[in-house]
């Protein structure tokens, strides 16, 4: 068993009798959905699951999992998504899988949310991988330009030779930053920009973080 | 003529030969297109035009302009378009005819922007016309219901019972507050929020406003 296998495999343990669950997108977030499916078949915990992107709700249905609109519930109680990069006060990138929108506005409508991942994902510092953004496909030369400009380094995210699409109908631009200083700074600037619709930049909406390693996972909870 | 009409004509005068134009959306936008057609007709002016709404680049190509997409031009060198309510700082609310997004990114990419109005728009205060705000479909329930809590006063807007979409496939709020003290901070406030794509609050983007009354228009350019 890998190190996502294993994070993914130990977050399903916090998922109980009746409860709504947000189910991410990604590596990791698949070996948790096919967890989560085993349990739902041994046990009928009668879960009712979101799902963050049309292929995690696709494969959640295919597995047996009750899965809904996000606008039919209210509240979810817990989300558990992966993440590519992760600092140790817990916040992280996110967006590799190009979902980071639907993304964050689950993990915003979430009492709980646990982010799984191997080992690689933890960083001392967070921008060694690119900082997905999703912006607005009508401005996109100018943003991009823009964004050149002023030394954040960006890059289309493509489908062949053509743009991505997201599930929403946007472009995402990947910013090659390196390192980033401060977070939450550079999500405000960057978020606040006309045509950028959300940042890859994942702060303070995460309660906990599962590592997964060769041997044994290690938890890490938010101070 | 009545106010929109005259503040039209003359902001057409502004238009130059071989001008790349952007063109607003509304009953005053409208008058410009048709006045703009006629210079073009008559003076063969060679004018390249970026439309902020279907709804407008239609009309402008039936009277002849000629219409290309925005992504096939650079930068505009001047944008004339209406508002809702303007202050005399030259801030102010936009977006009643739904375009607010599109407009935004359209005055951005803009060297001069002229607003054209009539007296009624002109006002000491912003805030009393209902701010738009263009935000993420997927998570239109969550967000309603937090704007409502933190006291936004927000209304869907529709088309018929169903919620309008914007051309940018997106849904519009109209909060209902009554005045705004600080634009700014309103602005950056609600552009912060996850789901929320753009404010119809303009600020530091336009360079003259043109105020058409029942006899005259005044001109009133930035400080």
């Amino acid at each position: 068993m890998d190190g996502k296998e294993r994070a993914a495999k130990r977050a399903c343990e916090y998922v109980e009798q009746g409860m709504t669950v947000g189910l991410g997108t990604g590596s990791t977030a698949e070996y948790m959905i096919l967890y989560l499916a085993k349990r739902e078949e041994k046990e009928h915990l009668g879960l009712t699951c979101v799902a963050t992107s049309t292929r995690s709700g696709e494969l959640a249905r295919k597995r047996g999992l009750k899965v809904v609109g996000f606008d039919e519930v209210e509240m979810l109680d817990l989300t558990i998504d992966g993440a590519d990069e992760i600092d140790y006060s817990l916040s992280g990138i996110k967006g590799g899988g190009g979902s980071l929108l639907y993304e964050k506005l689950v993990a915003s409508a979430s009492k709980k949310v646990i982010w799984i991942a191997d080992e690689s994902k933890m960083v001392d510092r967070i921008g060694k991988f690119p900082l997905p953004i999703e912006i607005v496909p009508f401005y996109h030369d100018k943003l991009f330009r823009k964004l050149s400009e002023e030394g954040y380094h960006p890059k289309y995210r493509l489908d062949g030779e053509k743009p991505f699409v997201t599930d929403g109908g946007n472009y995402i631009f990947d910013l090659h930053l390196e390192e980033i200083l401060e977070p939450k700074v550079l999500h405000e600037k960057l978020k606040l920009m006309t045509g950028v619709i959300e940042t890859g930049l994942f702060i303070d909406l995460t309660d906990m973080v599962i590592v997964g390693g060769e041997h044994q996972e290690r938890v890490i909870e938010k101070k």
